[in-house]
């Protein structure tokens, strides 16, 4: 066992965070996507009714980097009236050589946070304007937080506006966020939020839209990332209508479960051959943002290959 | 971290073995999936060509036991050149009440081993005649040993023949398995080893059959545990034909990767409605083996919910 590197989610939190580096291995991750020669097969998803409960598993084989992760990730939604959080689970690492376990990553989720913010931060990179200074995040949870954060690292944000439908979380986490390096307030206005921003960033598990085709302006990025199973709906259909650009983490995954999904469901993307996915326009096959008066969309759901990327930069940091 | 367990191969082999308790735990879980409630997904497979290496992911959610596993099987082709065995792999235990992590079992499959035995163990106990004492077993790896083991443990075996396509791999294990508890030897014969049985356990990775329906006679059973995917295949198809009784771990499996998908390239089992499960024999719902004339077959590919059972029998037994 003892080649076998077992972290807890203390060892983890301590070590890793979200910064600008992050944001460049998972940048790398989805070029590589991209370029062909990984295997990443569709999500498992297992649902257990009587507990409230489900369990997705995701992997992705990326050539070249020395190992893969398999991602454990359990939601148990009466959790919070046990006083635990809804998700956990972990990340095991396999040697893409001999397929042994090298590490198991007892994260409970802190590592798909990372790796799922830093992706906010990768769209916003290559798809909103580079001036942008005004933000606008919809929900008030970790992401809300991470998105934010995330998008000052790329971006030169000056204000941000919260808008979540309970407004005192929207208040506790502008009051949070104001001051560092940027001002933060709460809007009790989700249109007013909208109007007010560069880059929106939906954060909510909405089953309605919560963000309409007639608040978006010409400039504005918005990245949706709430979503992540059927059923969860975040923009007004007609946004991906009206916008110059609409671009998936992953087409095969967005028609499911994104807000792709709910654009099909009302008629739009009959033909998605040509949908481009967020790899093709960090490697350049894909024109991204070609003017500042643009409206873009990214619709991220999370990817096995961000999971084995972070995987890999947590062994990294650690045998440094 | 203090309350996730995390065993090593080495503690695992030390404390668990294939034993009548560990058949009477799977046969329990056989019976669970027939009782419904049970959810298994399809299993999740990934494919690394450039490596020659793949990987499958099991789960099963079993209504009543306190958790669930999932596992990993990573079989890489090349590491036998490497002097590493090809398959190795974990489990990870979650909590049925909150999906947190409960253990980790480093077991390099290990207890894939055991619960594959297990069930060979419990198709014989309800599908051979009960007065079986002679046994072939097709094959000359682990599980050609596990098997015979475990069928010495519900059926009266005294003599057991070994066949395998190397005669040096019969002559050893038969050598091995002689004296402890029957006798055993190797035959070069296929046909020969087939005709002396009442029980015949076929191990192997055949992609032809290695096994013809002509030899099959009445009051045999068979067991065919090697296919566990697709281009595998060890009997004859005539063989499902000729049967009286043919039953599947899981037809939904059984279909897609086991004896039953060749039997359907030849054009058999096109209704494939009423074909009973192990989990329906054992429950008594369909009836197993009614004559001693009966040729009756068990095609195994592997159960999530075998592994689940083992998990939590594996857990029960470190909190003793």
């Amino acid at each position: 066992m003892s080649d076998i590197l077992v972290l807890s989610e203390e060892q983890l939190r301590e070590r890793i965070h979200l910064n600008p580096a992050m944001i460049d291995v998972i940048e790398k991750a989805f070029a590589t996507l991209a370029e062909g020669g990984v295997v990443m097969p569709p999500v498992m998803s297992m649902h257990m009714p009587d507990v409230n409960g489900e369990l997705d598993v995701k992997t992705a084989y990326v050539p070249g980097l020395p190992g893969f992760a398999v991602k454990l990730s359990p939601g148990f939604f009466d959790n919070p009236s046990k006083g635990l959080p809804s998700t956990s689970g972990l990340m095991v690492v396999l040697s893409a050589e001999t397929g042994r376990v090298r590490a198991v990553l007892l994260d409970n989720g802190y590592l798909t946070d990372l790796r799922t913010a830093a992706a906010g931060g990768v769209a916003a990179r290559h798809l909103s304007r580079e001036d942008s200074r005004h933000a606008a995040i919809f929900g008030a949870g970790l992401q809300a937080r991470l998105q934010l954060q995330a998008l000052a690292m790329v971006r030169p944000i000056e204000e941000a506006v919260i808008w979540a439908r309970d407004p005192a979380k929207a208040e506790a986490l502008a009051r949070e966020m104001d001051g560092e390096g940027l001002h933060c307030r709460a809007v009790a206005d989700a249109e007013e939020a909208a109007g007010f921003a560069d880059v929106i960033v939906t954060t909510t598990p909405a089953s309605r839209p919560i963000l309409k085709s007639e608040w978006l302006r010409p400039g504005q990025h918005v990245t949706a990332m709430g979503s992540d199973q059927a059923g969860k709906n975040e923009l007004d259909p007609l946004c991906l209508d009206r916008a110059d650009l609409y671009v998936a983490d992953r087409v095969s995954q967005t028609e499911l479960m994104g807000e792709l999904r709910a654009a099909i469901g009302a008629g739009l993307f009959s033909d998605r051959s040509g949908i481009p996915e967020l790899g093709g326009i960090v490697t350049g096959r894909h024109p991204g943002r070609t003017g500042s008066d643009q409206i873009t969309i990214a619709d991220l759901t999370g990817t096995g290959v961000q999971d084995t990327a972070i995987a890999m930069h947590v062994l990294a940091a650690f045998s440094e």
